[in-house]
This record gives structure tokens, sequence and C-alpha cells, in this order.
């Protein structure tokens, strides 16, 4: 009944066995081996574009380093207040960047949307030596708050961005679980709706540690190898992030895997959505849950061994506030989520919530 | 009829012959000069403290020097959302902190109150290894609006910062105008009020081009020599910046000179209070005019030759909003401002309102 | 017959288990799991020490984070002028330490000596605000060139270096392969010998991609955690780093992995002796061979498809020059080399040498 | 008697007439002023060459805010081993790169020799992802020890650089010096010869405060303006900057206050190697004089008032050694050198000699 986030399991098994079979034999390493170079074959294919392809260890690194191909070091990042990027990569943006500025979207939305973005920018202060012009913008795909962005959306964000010369990044921590959600083609959600580079993140959704920062136009990608090494990010046994990529695209298993944590999460708010004293917050579109819990609940069901985090109530809608005897509450579903964990979960919810009213 | 901003004159005659007066002889380079010594003696004897004194010969290397002396580069800097720390000094904090982040003070406030100091401390992600930690406020002396921070206010956001970890910093720029406008001493509105770090102008005040960073503790000030040389600012022919300090401090200079300007912006704002046509907005505590302007006036006065900037109107509070055919216009007072200069705004003001009226 | 580098072999059979094994279940991610406590654990047993121990997944991270732990933005590094930190990791160590200086220690030798050190720090300009201070020395084990220091001369190496405030950094990619070389303990070839820090490599000796950064002193480890997490090298599922690192340590596996690249790397180095047509230029000491071959018998060994590196022969000693129609190459025996990848090579370099006496 | 160095003197009157002219009315600051336009003509006009012109206070802002529009941060700059930039301007190099490496050319020569350049160059590790790119070339004219750089020296530089797609920077803090000696025009001692930006030094040379760097290709001086306001070096009231140079430029004058100091070099030069005990170290090309004294008479000179550096004893050259009871020292000329004073210093040596020697 473990629901903290979906880094807490381990790989998937096609994953590992990936692993296995890359482990043999002796190749060339940083990145020049046959893994990789298949992996970022698969990645061409899927995307149905040509790509220039980088992979590394984890989402901060992937994030960083993407935005620092877009934003020089006086220029400005737009992203959500409660983004990842934002809240959650310690300063790791401004660090690869050489200094860059984050800025937050104005807005409580959950999403950020076309009019947040463009009132954001209005209000910078006018082009000049002594401001900051922004570069790019940062979206999130899952969002800050479990909802997915559908390709016109990202659309609209990219038209307004690319009218003021901002370029587009996706935080694709979350993608595969966006992509089954709304049911498009990778192509669909990415560069054809206007994403410039997509961080596509493995590491939450079965891969160990594996995320591939992808540019749909070569030319912005020029430095990135440089950069990447200098940020220490090379791995010298390269084939493992290859072959971690080609486990986990090889017959659609990274759609299969987001496809078992978004049905997970849709189980578990449809029966907290039974009982009175829960309020889900917002619609439960990919793998995350966000739900307001009595106080007295949450003790219970940690005490009972269940795990999730409690989050940040500012992120809260106006007209959905928490009371001082509530919490918000995030569980997230991952690949390795069982109906017997969420049955388990439901079950010790409902009777401590009968012991509450009793 | 400039009133674009208090650094679009030159220095005033005592700083230009303390200049002249120090140009005669063979001196060491790099602050070891007799001037730079005098100069120390004077802000320690001015202040009644001991101090670290260091001239730089900007403002925004003033601010962002002293900022990276207590943000490291994981931790945050707060500050004021329309302070001329975020949007007039590039992404200068950023770079010389070594890329730690800039974050608003939250609501509009012409000034930062405590209360919205204590909301953003409150809403900042909890202290971790992937949050960035608040290391440093920065205030605006004047503040953005040309409002003026009295001790007891300073003292009670020192009070806030304090109790979180974090340090207090001044932005100087227009200091000797605060300090002429409350009518204490430098003490009182400075380390007496929990002030660590304050960045003196004297740029905008009188000087060519002469900033004092200011440490009211030594040991925070351990490296301050090494960054201000690795950022390029230990000027080598350091008695300029000493003497443009002695002629400005002598005699009480820098205050009659604030005084003056102070007193110019008063008179300015006087006389546009008796248009029923323009609103000045902010109370005119120092040598700042803010007022909202028809558009036909704006036009006028600039066609007459009259110079100011039209800010952003962002910033006006919410029962202040400007109509479509307004604007809001920033006004600034220097000590270079004559009674000719406002009487002759004021009547090229009086009949552009009359031709428009007739 | 690979002996390009030992970076080109997958993982052991043992650490492999070990990933497997930690696969399974559900823990805290960014390093709070079982696995990462274990091999914290470990460590310190094993270097009969406290630590402050920090997992990361290459090399270059690992060096440059630890370098930034001793170096300010305004200090220098030193080290070997064909050091890997010089040569082969960009510029990872400006980047993470905000713009220190790297100095080479002068002298041609294979390893650096006391007296190269004392020379050089002599050499340096007088400490002032204008030139850079030498925080750290970074040392490397095994050398570049294959030769392994001896606690004693380590001793050497940390005695001037902290006569002049100057700590130790031990770049200790292939250290395992020192230790069963010099045949001491760990604690002897580390803490007991004066070294501050110890970038401890499994990549290079049978991990995936895992290396350790070893604090004896946690107090200079202070802002570690933060400078990981900002590098974007805090690892999500850290269980993963941790398990590589338990699965090496267990039952001495490490050392039982670097025994025997070593004894290849002495058996391939006899071999090559016995021809009167190479010359192997340093002592063997651990699993790396330099040898300078005719050119035609490297043009013969490559066509049979053996793989190595020709190595930049500016590092040869000036009474060992390369003629002409030579070349040098570094062969690396690695785990994974087998006796048979040796008499192949050896058999080859035969028969191609025989071809061209005859 | 004071021969310290040159930025120990003020400024000339003709540079203090022209800040006093500047002083004057209320002008657009941050560079968009009357003085600093016209001193960016008379730099083009003076160049013969379409400029791009950036005024700042410092020779250390102007080299390194140069370098960094070459090197990026994974690239080397290259300079002489006992250079200013290398020595004296702490890691502001690599701060204003963001990280880029310095690496000096190999070679004790006074001067940096093509056969040097290239010998380096060749040293380098092979361009990869993993080392470090040679960008830029910096080379201070005058140099280290005090000679000059002839055009057609430059030119060799050049084009070894260009062959390697290095470009060329000039430290110019005695560019006029430099050129009085060679007697070319600015145009020939510049872009001419290769020169991609040169950084021209009125700071030592009669100015107060006061550096340009001068692009001869406006592509490469893009980014510029962004780089000096966030290196917190744009001066708001930036015709001060613009006023120095038209003053020291006006008429010559430049020129003729590098002959003056020249002149006084050659002189002071002169009267030391008549006294048999001193040994003038190289030849006198600019307004510099490095000479080996005895101790006793070193002690002699200052006990009696004379003041100058004793230098780095490692520059010399190996077949002129000092001997222990021998020190090397360095005497600058400046503009404000008499007649007057170099006579008093020969006076005092000469009874010091004449004493030693009774």
């Amino acid at each position: 009944m473990i629901f903290g986030s979906d880094n807490m399991t381990g790989a998937s098994q096609q994953v590992l066995d990936a692993i296995l079979e890359a482990n043999s034999g002796k190749v060339s390493s940083y990145g020049a081996d046959p893994w990789t170079a298949e992996a970022e074959k698969m990645l061409a294919d899927i995307f149905e574009h040509d790509l220039a392809v980088f992979f590394v260890a984890t989402g901060t690194a992937a994030n960083s380093l993407a935005l620092s191909a877009f934003a020089r070091p006086f220029d400005a990042i737009l992203c959500h207040r409660h983004s990842h990027v934002m809240e959650d990569e310690s300063t790791a943006p401004e660090f690869f960047s050489g200094g860059a500025r984050l800025i937050a979207v104005e807005g409580g939305e959950s999403k950020i949307t076309a009019a947040a973005l463009e009132r954001t920018l209005d209000r910078l202060p006018a082009d000049s030596v002594h401001s900051v012009r922004p570069a790019v913008l940062s979206v999130a795909q899952v969002s800050e708050h479990g909802l997915v962005y559908r390709p016109e959306e990202i659309a609209e964000l990219a038209a307004v961005a690319r009218s003021r010369g901002v370029s587009l990044h996706l935080d694709g921590a979350r993608f595969a679980n966006a992509l089954v959600s709304v049911g498009c083609t990778p192509a669909e959600l990415s560069w054809k709706c206007g994403v410039d580079v997509l961080c596509l993140g493995a590491s939450k959704n079965g891969a160990l540690a594996a995320e591939a920062v992808i540019f749909f136009d070569r030319e912005r990608a020029a430095d990135f190898a440089l950069r990447r090494k200098r940020g220490g990010h090379l791995l010298s046994k390269g084939r493992f992030l290859g072959a971690q990529f080609t486990g986990w695209l090889r017959g659609g298993h990274w759609l299969d895997l987001a496809r078992s944590a978004n049905r997970s999460a849709a189980r578990l708010s449809a029966g907290l959505r039974a009982f009175p004293e829960v309020r889900v917050v917002w619609p439960v579109e990919a793998n995350e849950v966000f739900a307001i819990f009595p106080r007295s609940l949450d003790e219970r069901l940690r005490a009972a061994g269940c795990y999730y985090y409690e989050w940040d109530s500012n992120a809260l809608p106006e007209d959905q506030p928490v009371a001082a005897d509530e919490m918000l509450a995030r569980m997230v579903a991952s690949f390795a989520t069982t109906d017997q964990d969420i049955e388990q979960f439901l079950a010790i919810a409902r009777s401590a919530l009968a012991a509450a009213g009793s």
C-alpha cells in the first residue's frame, strides 16, 4: 500500500532483461555502443521524426541540460509555480544554464493556460539589457497536479510562446502516462504540437535510471554532447542507458506500463470518491490522485502502513480549501501497483472512517 | 525639465573637487590609498559601528556581490517583485551567487510587509535537498515606488527574516533620500534595525560612479575582497572611489544633496496634485513622484521637451487602475533639479491641460 | 582481444545479482533505502572510519563534486598534467567548483612527486586577491600511466599539501587495483596517509555505473548533498547505486575483480617484453600496460581485431622517445579479461613480428 | 621615485578636463550619451574600421568579458604562463566564461612565439567531448616582461591560431606604449595583423578608470551588451567613461602620454646599465624596466624612499639566473614620471653602490 511516488518501485522485468542481455561482451564506451544506437533508432521510429537523442540517468539532469540549450545565462525560463523544475530540482536550472532566471507563470491554475502565459509575458519588463528575456517555457506532462495537456492545449501554448520567440520544453517525466491517457501518437503529443525538446522519462515508469533528451531540431542540440559531458552526465558504460530504453520501448512495453499505472489510479480514485468524507481534488487523468482527507483518516491510514505524501495545500484552487482538521494527500500509482494494493488501502480507509463515524 | 532618473545628472561640485584633489601624486593602487582609508573611517564614524567596507563603481555590482556573500548557489534570494534587483539588473544576482534563485515576495504592496514575507516563506516548499533555502531578503530603500521604510518596519522584516535564518540586505541606492525623509541616524536605519549588509549608493545622489558595500559584521565579508576582484570590480586607481566618498560624505554633503532632491520631488508633486486630471499614486516620501497622466497630457509634455519614464502600470494598486487613455509616469528629482525645472514643467502641464479642456 | 578500456566491459555477475535482488519491493527514493544504508555501513567497516558517503553514477561527477567541496570559485586545483581530471573530464572541475582554476603540477614524471608539488607551489604567484590560492591536490590512484602510489608516497604529498593549507583528493577510479597491488588495507591507502576525500570507482571494475565519494571528515561534506542534487546527480531510485556497491564489496569481491585484472596485465606485459621490437614503458603495477610498438605491428594487430588506444606520446619520459615509425599503445585489462584474450593477442603479435622480420 | 606601477598615478589633466566638461547637463544614462557616441566615433576613425565598442572601468572586466565572447564554458583560453590574465585576475576568466579553462602556452619565452603556440596546440588532447577545445589566444601587448609584439609577430600568431579555429584577443593594457614603440598605425597593430578583439587600456596611461573592448567584427559582439550588464559593468553615468576616452584620444594625447612613459623607461634603463652591479634583463621596448639588483642595493633604494616591485624570478630566462644575494626588480614609468624622478633614483643607486663598494 505504497503510493508515495512512482520512483519507489524497481524496474520492470523486461527492462531488467534488456540490461542483462546488454551486459555481455566488450563494446565501445560513452554511448558508442549498439544498444544506444538501437534505442535512438527506435525513438526516431516511434516519434516519426529525425531526432537528436541524449540519454542521461536523472530527470533533473535531463530537464536542466535541455533548458540550458535554449536559455542563455541572461535569459529567463518560464514554468508553473508548482512545477518540478521550480520546486524539486534545487537550483539545477540556474546551474546548468549558467544563471538564467526561473519565472513562474502567473495564476493558480493546475495547468498553464495560454492566457496565463500571455499575461505573464505581458507583465515582464520590456526587453532591454537590464531585464531578462524569456527564452523557453517548460511544461510538465503530466502536470504538477496529475492533469494531462491535450495536443491542442500544447499547440496553443506553443503558439503564444513562438510569437514571442520563446521555445517549448516538455518535462515528460510521465509522458507515457499522458500519452495513453490522451490516446494519440507520440508525434501528435510532441513536435506536431510545437514541442522543441522533450525529456522523456523512463525512470518513473519501469526503468532503473534512464531519461532521454529528445531534440526535434538537431541544430538546437549542437553543444549538447559537450554540456552533458561537462555536467558529468555521460555514462562510461553507455550501453546500460541504451539497453534500458530498448527494453522499455520494445513492443509498446512503455505504454503497457503506463496504462497499468493509470488504471490503478482510476480505480483508487473511484474507490475514494465513494467516501463522503474524502474529496478528490482534480480529475484523475493519469497515475496521480490528489485528495483531501480528514486528519483522523490520514493518521489511521499511516498507522496501518499506508504510505503517500502530504502535499502542499497552497496548490489547491481557491474554491477547494482544506479545513484545519483536513490535509491534502497525493497518491501515485505505478506500473507495479496491484489491485490488491488498492483494495487493501480502500478497506483500511473504510474501516477507519467507520470507526471515526461510530 | 529632465526627470528621467537621478542617474542622468553629473556629479556635484564637492565630489568633483575631491576627485581633483585626489588626482595628484603617486599612491598604492587597488584601494590601499589614503582616500579609501579616509572614506572607510568616515563611514565607520557616521554609522557608529565597526564596518567592513568595499567600494565598487555600480549598483548592480554592489547588490549582486553583497547578496552573493549570503546566498550559496543552492539558496534563494527574496525580493520585491518590482525591485531593481529583480527587474533591472539582468541575471547579475544569479551570476555572482553562482546560481541562487530569485523569489518574489508575494503581494502587490508597494513595500514588502512582514506579513507578506511570512506568507511567502510559509509557501515555499519544505526545506530539503530538492528545494531552495531562503538565505537573504533584499529590501530597497527607497522602495520601488518611492516609499520609505521606517526603522520599525525594517526591524519587523528583520525579525521575521532572522527567525527563519534569513539575512537582510538593504539596496540603498537612495539610502540618503530615505534617511533625510525619516530623519533618523544612519545607524538607526541600518544595523540598529537588523540590516546585515547595506549597499550605500552615491552614484544617483551626486557621485560619478561610486557605491559602498557595507558589512556590519566583518565575518560575513570574509571572501568579499576575492569576490570583488574575481568580478572585475576592484579598480586599480582605487583612490578615485575613495575620493568620491570622502567628498560626498564630508560635512553632511550627501544629506544636503538628498534633502534638495526630496524637496524638489515634494514641490513637483504638490504642483501636480493641483491638477484634477492628474493622480499622484503613492505618497511622495523621497525623490520620486509616480502619477497617472491623461495620454494627451503626456504627449504634450514630451512634445515640449519634458522627459520622464512611462512606468509599468502593473505595479499599480488594484484600486488605482489606469484608464485606456491614461499612463503611469515616474518622475525623479535629483540634487541638480532646480525650482525653475519644476515650475517650467508645471507651466507646460497647466497650459497643456487648459488647451485640452478648452 | 579488447584492451581499449576497463569501461568496455559490463558488470560482474555478483553486481548484477545484487541489482536484481534490490529490484523487488517499494522503498524510499533518493537514497533513503536499505541498500544505500548497507553500502555505507560496509564502506565504514572496510575503511575502519566514520565516513560521509555519497553515491553517484559517473567518475566525472564524483571527482568534480568532490573537488568542489574543497576549492572555492577563486581557488586552484592542482593535478597531474596528464590526469583524467585535466584531460578527460571536459571543464567539469571548473563547472562544479564555480570557476576554480586547474593548475598542472610541473614536471614530466609519471607520478606527482613531493618535490614537484613543492616546486609548483613555490612558483605560484604570492597569495593575494589577484592570484589564485591552491586549495586541493588531486592525485589519481592508479596514476595516469598505470603506476601505483604507495602509502608513504601519498603521505609525503599530503605533508607538503597540508603545510600549505592544501587538501588531498584521491581520484580512485582504479583504487581497488592499487590496493591489491600494494597489499595494504583501504585505511592505510586513504585516511591514514592523509587523504581527505576519496572517489572510489566501481564502474571500471565490475559495476555498471557506480562511484562513491567518501569524506573522512563529515564537516567537509556539509554542503555535498545539496551540490549532488543541484548537479542532477541524485538518483531517484537510489537503491540501484547502493545495491551495486553492496554486491561489489561483499566478500571482498571488488578486490578479487581487481586482482584478476592486475594479473591479466602482468601476463600481457610479460608476454610483450619477450618481443625485442616492443618496449614496455612503465612498470606494470596495476591493470594497465603502456608499450611502444612498431607502427607495422600496430597495423597488423588492429587488422586482426585487436583493440587498444594509441596514447599521447608527449607523456613519455624524455629518455624513452618514440621513433617516427613507432607508436605508444595503452592496453587495459579488466576483470573480464581472460587468459585466452591475452594468448590470442600475443600470438597475433608474434606472427605479425615474424612476418615483418622475415 | 615611485616606479611601482603605472596605475599608481592619477589622470592626466586633459582627461580630467574632459570629465569636468562632461559633468554638466542631464543626459541619458547607460551609455546613450553624446560623449560615449563621440568616443566610439573617434575610435572607429583611429582604427580605420567599423567597430563594436564597449567601455568598462577595469582591465580585468575588459579582458574577461572579451574572452567570454569567444570561449564557451567547455572551451580553453590560451595565454602566457606569466600573463596578467593568468596571474593577476583571480579566476575572472573562468567566472565570466562560465568555466572555460586557462591553458598556458608552453615555453619560458618572454613573448609567445608561433612555434610555442603550435607545440602547445599539438600537445593538447585530441578534440573530443572529453577534452577542451582551444577557442581563443590571449596575447598581452606590451608583453609580461615589457617587450613589444611587432605586427608581423602578431600576424604569425594569428595565422597559427586561425588555422586551428582559435581567435585572437589582445590584452592592450599598454597598447599605446606598444604602438609608439613600433611606430605603426593602430590598424596595423590590431585588425590588420589578425586581432579579433582588443582591450584598449586607458587606465594605466592617463585615465582614471576606463578601458575599451573593441570588436573588429560586430557579429562576435552580439551578446556583449548583455554580458557587460550581467557582470555589473554597465555604468549608469556612462558619459564618464566616454568622456575619459574623448579626452584621452583627442589630438593624439594618448600617444603623447605613452611616448613620455616610454622615454622615461629608456632613460632609466640607460642609467641603470651604467652600473656594472646591475643587469637589465630584457630589452626595454616600452615603459617597463626589469633589472637584477644586488640585495644590498635594493635595501638602500627602499630605505631612501624608492618604490618598485620585486618580481617573480621564475620568469627569468635560464641563462640569466639571480644569485642568492640578488633580486629581480620591475620598474614601471608612467606619463607622470619626470626626469627628476629618474635622476634622483639613479643618484641614490649610485651612492648606494659606491658605499657598498668602498
